[in-house]
C-alpha cells in the first residue's frame, strides 16, 4: 500500500477487519517489519487522538518515530507556485517535501481544509504534492477532505457491536460555534457505503456532503424519520461543503440547536449506540447524559484508533 | 504502585533510598519491565528538569515515551462540568482522560495550581480525574500542590550527603517577583516529616504552610534562629498558602529581601549544604555566591531526578 | 571527538569523507555504540533539516533521542551574568546547562547569533558555556557563527558530484528580505578552504567575511568574473559581519536583485551545480527556474545532513 485516502486504498474491506482484529489480538507480533524504519508524523494542525494512537501504532510496530510540528519549531512553508517569498514563510513546500522524504520510510500527513477555496481543499492540493514529491508512502492523518483513519476506525468499531448483520447506520449533522471541515463525514459515508450497513444521512438542507462521498445514501432532511429504527447514532458537526451553493462553502449556515443529539431523539432508535470522532462540544453536539450514557461508544471508538493505524502501517511497511 | 502523590505511597522510605541506590547503579538493568510498555507525559505547564529527567528514567527502563504538550499542538481542554462548550476549549477532559489512557500503559501529569481558587487546587480536581477516569496508574510531574519527584529526589540527596545520622534540615522561604504555587514546599514538608531529620520551616508571617504538610515541623518566623546549626538549607519562593487568610490565596504578602539566602545568612548554619528544586531566580532566591559555592547541592539534586523518577516509573511497572 | 564546531575537530578530511562513504551504505551498522545513550536536541531556535536528519542519524546509531525546544515548554534562560532575575526569564543557563548535562550523554546545540552585539556572537558565548559546563561532548546545530554539520553535508556533496580533481567552488551572497547570521558562509568557507576545491567568495563590498573563515579564498567584487569556470554555485544570503564596519554588524546593507541566481548567471559557468543549504526564499535568493533545474543539488544536500551528522555522533560515541 502506497496511500492511504480512501475506503479504496484497503481493498477488500472483510480481509481488513479480519487483520484489524488480529493485530488487536497481537499488536508487538508485527516488529520485524518496523525495525530501523522510520515513521515521520507531519502537523499542520492540532491534534490529540491521531499524534496519540498513530505514534503508539508505529511504536508497537518497532518503528522509530519523528513528529513535526510545523507550526512549532519548524519554519513556515510556503505551499504556493511562482511567488516571490518576501513574507513570513521561509520555506516552500517544493524543496521540504522531498527533504523530508530523505530522512523517513512512510509519512503520515495532517493538513486541514482551509474552507475558503474549495477547489484548492476539494483537489487536495498540498497532500497530493507530498504524494508527488515525496518518493515515500503517504497516508492521512486528516486531510482537507478525508480522515480514513477515523472512518476505518469507526468500521472496527461498528463491526464489533453491531446487534444484527446488516445494521441500520444514521450519520447526523450537529450544531457548532465553528465552521468545521468536512473530512470526517466524508471518509464516514466513504467507508460505510463501501461496508454492509444501511446508511442514511440526515442534516439541514444546504449541507449535502459532496456526491462522490455521500454515493448512494439516502439523504433524509427530517431527522426524526432518518432515526427511527437507527443501529448506530453517528454525530458530527461540518460547516457547507458548496455542493449547492459554492458561495457557501465553510460557512456556518445554521447552529439550530434542534440538531443536538439528546436523549428525546435516541428515543427514536433502535436502542442505538452514539457515536462521535471525538472532541466533541458538549451541549452543541450532544447533551451530557447521551454521550455520558452506556450506549455512548465513543471511547472504543478512540481506542480502535490504534488498531486502525497499526493496520495501515503495517501494511505500508509490507509494501516498502 | 497505582498512584504516586504521596510520600505514603511509597511505602518504606528506607526500603526506597534503598532501591535507588540500586537503580542509580543499574539504571539500564530493568529494561525487561518496560518492553512495548507506553508512557505518557502530559504536561499542562513549562517543564525542564521533569521533562528531560522522566523521558530518561523511562528509556532506561526500556519504554516507548510520548511526550503530550497540552497547550501546544492539541485542543485546549474543558475542566469544568455541565458547560455548554461554545469557547475556545474544544474538547472536554470527561472523554480526553479516558482516551489519553487508551494509548498508554503509565501517565505522568503535570498540571499546576491556578493560585485563584484554593478549594480547587486542593482537591486536586485536575490530576483525581485522571486517577478517577484513565484506567491507568498515574503520577505527579507537579500537581497542583505536591511535587513528590522533587521530594524524593531531594531525600536521596540528603541522604547521600548527611554529616550525621539525624540532620537539622531548614525549609526557608524567599522571595520572588511572582506568584508561585506551594508544590514543592508541601512535598518537601511531607517527606523530611516522614523522614529521619529535624525538620524547621521558616517563612514571614502569613506564609504558614497547610497543616496536613507541615505537620509537625518546627515552624520559626525568626530566620536567623532557623538558621543556626542547619545541615542543610532548602530554599524556596511560594505565594501565600491562605491557611490564616484565605482571600489572601496565592498572592505575594512581602518580597522582602532580607530573605534573600547569602552569605552572611548562611554563616549562621553547621556548614550547611544548600539545596534548591530549581529553575531559581538568582539575586532574589539566592546569591551568586551561595549558588555557586562548593556547599550548593543544586547539581546532584537535579541528577536525583531522574533516580527518583526510574524508582518510581520502576514500580508501576512492576504492578502492571 | 569531544567537540564539533570548526573543521579542524574533524582530522583529516579524506579520512572523513571515507568514514562518510561507509556510514551512507551501512547506516545502521553501528548500533552497538548508541545502545542505552542519550542524545539532547537542545534548539533556540526553529530547524526543519537539522532536527529531522540529526534526529534520524542518532536513531539509526541506536541511540535515545530527547528534543527540547527551549522556547516551547521549557522555561526562558537567563544567558548573563550577575543580574537580578526579576523579569520573564525563569532559570540561568549556569543551572539549565549542567542540569541538561545530567540526563544525557551527547548534547546538540542549536543558538543563532542575536545578530546585534558582534562580540557576544562571534565569542560565542552561548555555546561556550555548554562546552564548559555540561560535561558532555557537544556538538553545533548551527551557532551563533559556524553551521559544520551544514558543511560537511556540502563537501560529502561536492565530492561526490564534483566533475574533476579540483573543482571550482563559488560561494555567493545573494539578496533577501530578513538580516541573516553568517553561520553557513563562515562555515562553508572554512571547509572549503580545508579542501581540495578553489574557492572564490564573492558579494557587493561591505559584505566582507571574517578573515578567520574566508582565509585564503579569491574575494572577487565582480559576480560575472566570480561565476565564469564556477563547477559549484552555493548561494547563501548573510547579512553584514561587520568586518570593515562594525558599526553595521547584522544590519542589510542592500537587496540588490541583480544578485540573486538566476539563468542568465549560472550561463557564465562551467554548467556548474547549484547549491543551497534551505530553507531558501524563491524568487530573492534564486530563481525557479534554476533550483528546480537537474542541475541543481539542494535534495541531495539535504539528504547528507543525515550522513554527516552520523559521522558525527558516531565519532562521538567512539570516545565516550
Amino acid at each position: 500500500m502506497k496511500t492511504f485516502f480512501n475506503v479504496e486504498d484497503l481493498g477488500d474491506l472483510a480481509q481488513a477487519l479480519q487483520e484489524a482484529r488480529e493485530v488487536e489480538k497481537n499488536r508487538y507480533g508485527f516488529q520485524h517489519l518496523g525495525r530501523n524504519k522510520t515513521l515521520l508524523m507531519i502537523f499542520f494542525n492540532n491534534s490529540l487522538r491521531t499524534r496519540l494512537s498513530t505514534q503508539k501504532a508505529a511504536m508497537n510496530l518497532g518503528m522509530n518515530v519523528i513528529v513535526l510540528d510545523v507550526n512549532a519549531g519548524a519554519w513556515k512553508l510556503e505551499t504556493e507556485r511562482g511567488v516571490i517569498m518576501n513574507g513570513d514563510k521561509s520555506e516552500h513546500l517544493l524543496e521540504a517535501i522531498p527533504v523530508m522524504g530523505c530522512y523517513c520510510d512512510l509519512i503520515g500527513i495532517r493538513s486541514f481544509a482551509g474552507l475558503t477555496d474549495r477547489e484548492f481543499d476539494y483537489a487536495e492540493t498540498i497532500v497530493n504534492q507530498f504524494v508527488e514529491h515525496s518518493g515515500r508512502p503517504v497516508f492521512a492523518m486528516e486531510t482537507a477532505t478525508v480522515h480514513p483513519l477515523q472512518a476505518f476506525a469507526d468500521l472496527i468499531t461498528i463491526d464489533a457491536y453491531k446487534p444484527c448483520r446488516h445494521p441500520k447506520v444514521v450519520l447526523t449533522w450537529a450544531p457548532h460555534c465553528r465552521a468545521l471541515p468536512q473530512a470526517v463525514p466524508n471518509s464516514f459515508a466513504q467507508w460505510m457505503n463501501a461496508a454492509d450497513v444501511e446508511l442514511v444521512v440526515t442534516h439541514p438542507q444546504g449541507y449535502e456532503l459532496d456526491p462522490k462521498f455521500v454515493g448512494n445514501a439516502t439523504v433524509e432532511y427530517d431527522r426524526r424519520k432518518a432515526f427511527v429504527g437507527a443501529h448506530f447514532i453517528y454525530a458530527k458537526n461540518w460547516s457547507c461543503p458548496g455542493v449547492t451553493r459554492p458561495a457557501d462553502y465553510g460557512k456556518i449556515l445554521t447552529e439550530d440547536a434542534a440538531w443536538t443529539v439528546d436523549s428525546a431523539s435516541m428515543a427514536l432508535t433502535e436502542n442505538a449506540r452514539f457515536m462521535h470522532c471525538l472532541p466533541v462540544r458538549h451541549g452543541l453536539v450532544v447533551t451530557d447524559e447521551v454521550i455520558e450514557s452506556p450506549r455512548s461508544l465513543v471511547i472504543p471508538e478512540a481506542a480502535n484508533r490504534e488498531i486502525s493505524a497499526e493496520v495501515v502501517i503495517k501494511r505500508m511497511l509490507e509494501t516498502l
